[in-house]
């Protein structure tokens, strides 16, 4: 049977997310900001940090690996810093509650930050940046995650492939958006050459020894090389100790594989830093700004043509527009699996 | 004749950058601050980032294109944020007059930032990350810089090599240090091979049309690829939105080049956050968890056991031990114009 997609407007994808999440016993309140983080991936067309995610979240509160009722405790350590525990809660509901006091906060000194600790994996930081940006803050927004990258120069994994946002608003037009891990492509790419029964480049993985492989199978049995050799590896470790060394959250192999270990609380550390832009100047001031800036990238002359200069977020950005206006496509498999949840 | 290098200690090398810099005109005091910059890059083995610097920065002042004089204004536009005019001024002094104020906000507020516009080339991040450790700062610290490197798939050098310094202070240990720049390489990597007929790897860069190439003539040329291609561009982008837009700097092609326009201020911004570890938790507290990091990463079996796993900033703290006891070595023809210019 064909799995043809449906579409559904947001506010309609919005409400059946809440609902799954209310079965697996979230509080309406929680399950709609566990709900507004997911369906944002969603518009972004980020599906695999989407709903698609809410039957392995579903699961893992099941078994008891994540909390639906943690409350999450937030202490105003010093007047820009908070420190949040998020007692193994949904991911998405405790970086969505850590964001909201790290905003409150830096209304007040002009910036501040969050330090997050027992929490679990929150979604694609983006849902984060935007919201932050929408509200006329830049943000710095990063997470640590499952133990699967190799050091340089090491065979066994020690670190997570960490995701680390930035968003900075733009009154004028839309806000620009990085999200990134620091893996050189994403373990699916590999999993789909060895599909194809294709070579890859040497750069993407190591084998299990930790040398460099054209085989995607030795590939998927080694460990995902990080950008730039030994720059991007320093990078994603210091986005662990920023995100779960500082936050006396989990890191390096503290962090437990929520695959081998689904009961056991991951324990996962985020950053969350927001910069009020109206302290550093006037809208109009910011806003002519990004118009400058983004202009200068897509009047860049292309390479080739056929692929113009894109500016970090942009994807993502029409992608939102695009499935606000056609709605959100979902497989009717997931759907049915959704509702069936929702039940 | 030989240019044999001769070894200074740090206290007489930086006497020698406080002569230098005083008879381009700074004041004692600004001297003082510029050359513990400079002297700390050496002490770190990064002499490109060092003493090296002090004649074209007293060509730059002698020109104009630098004031030497300059008054560094710092505006607490909120509790935790500040805005800081270098006005031109020489780039480590204006920078560490920054540090200075943004560590001072942050012991009150644990958190606060410094927006920095009118510099100039302000040393190496870890000269800044080094010293807010020292007071059990964690830090961020990024700048831009001169237009060098094309965005994905365009063949027009639209950005900086935007150097990102990231820093966690260790109580029972060395800090951890990153230092690093997008380029996948330094140009200078590109030079040596051109001057030993040596081919590149095509990650390295592109020719002046923005298609990756071999050869080093071709890319000298042409343009530094960032690391992981629009992972990387992305990257140095959002730290020229964070150092350059936000700090009502220069950004993108506004930075004009110091070599080509010598005397035209560049208006480099920078970015400087500190975050007061103490207000985390105890100094026995991160101390522990520091050492268990670097223990968990150094006892990482190696793929070549002759090249065992590192830290982010290991062989720079080492070289700051060796070059502290031993001296710092700088060649003879440096020496005789340093004592030249210090005259």
């Amino acid at each position: 049977m064909a799995d043809l997609p449906e579409r559904l407007s947001r506010d309609a994808l919005l409400a059946l997310a809440i609902k799954v999440l209310q079965s697996s016993g979230l509080s309406r309140e929680d399950a709609e900001e566990g709900a507004e983080i997911l369906v944002l991936a969603d518009l972004f067309g980020i599906s695999t940090h989407g709903v698609d995610r809410l039957p392995s979240y579903t699961e893992r509160m099941r078994t008891g690996g994540v909390d639906p009722r943690a409350t999450v405790v937030i202490d105003h350590t010093a007047r820009a810093l908070l420190r949040v525990d998020g007692n193994n809660g949904l991911g998405p509901v405790v970086a969505r509650k850590a964001l909201k006091a790290c905003l409150a906060a830096a209304r007040d000194t002009g910036l501040a930050a969050a330090f997050v600790r027992g929490s679990n994996h929150f979604g694609p930081t983006i849902s984060y940046t935007y919201l932050a940006a929408q509200q006329g803050f830049a943000s710095i927004v990063a997470s640590n995650a499952t133990t699967t990258i190799a050091p340089t120069g090491g065979r066994a994994a020690r670190l997570g492939n960490n995701p680390l946002g930035i968003g900075i608003p733009n009154p004028a037009g839309d806000p620009i958006i990085l999200d990134m891990a620091m893996s050189v492509v994403a373990r699916a790419k590999i999993r789909r050459a060895a599909a194809r029964g294709e070579n890859i480049p040497s750069t993407w993985a190591t084998d299990k020894e930790g040398r460099p492989t054209e085989s995607p199978e030795a590939a998927l049995d080694g460990f995902l090389l990080p950008i730039g050799g030994y720059k991007g590896y320093g990078l994603a470790l210091m986005v662990d100790l920023l995100t779960g060394l500082l936050s006396d959250a989990a890191y390096l192999t503290h962090v437990s594989s929520w695959v081998d270990s689904p009961d056991e609380p991951q324990n996962l550390g985020h950053f969350i830093l927001c910069i009020d832009t109206k302290r550093l100047g006037s809208r109009a001031w910011l806003g002519a700004a990004m118009q400058d800036f983004v202009g200068i990238l897509k009047d860049t002359p292309a390479a080739d043509p056929a692929h113009p200069v894109l500016v970090p977020g942009e994807n993502e950005m029409n992608a939102f527009k695009r499935n606000s206006e056609e709605g959100i496509a979902i497989s009717s498999s997931l759907l049915e699996k959704l509702n069936e949840l929702a039940r």
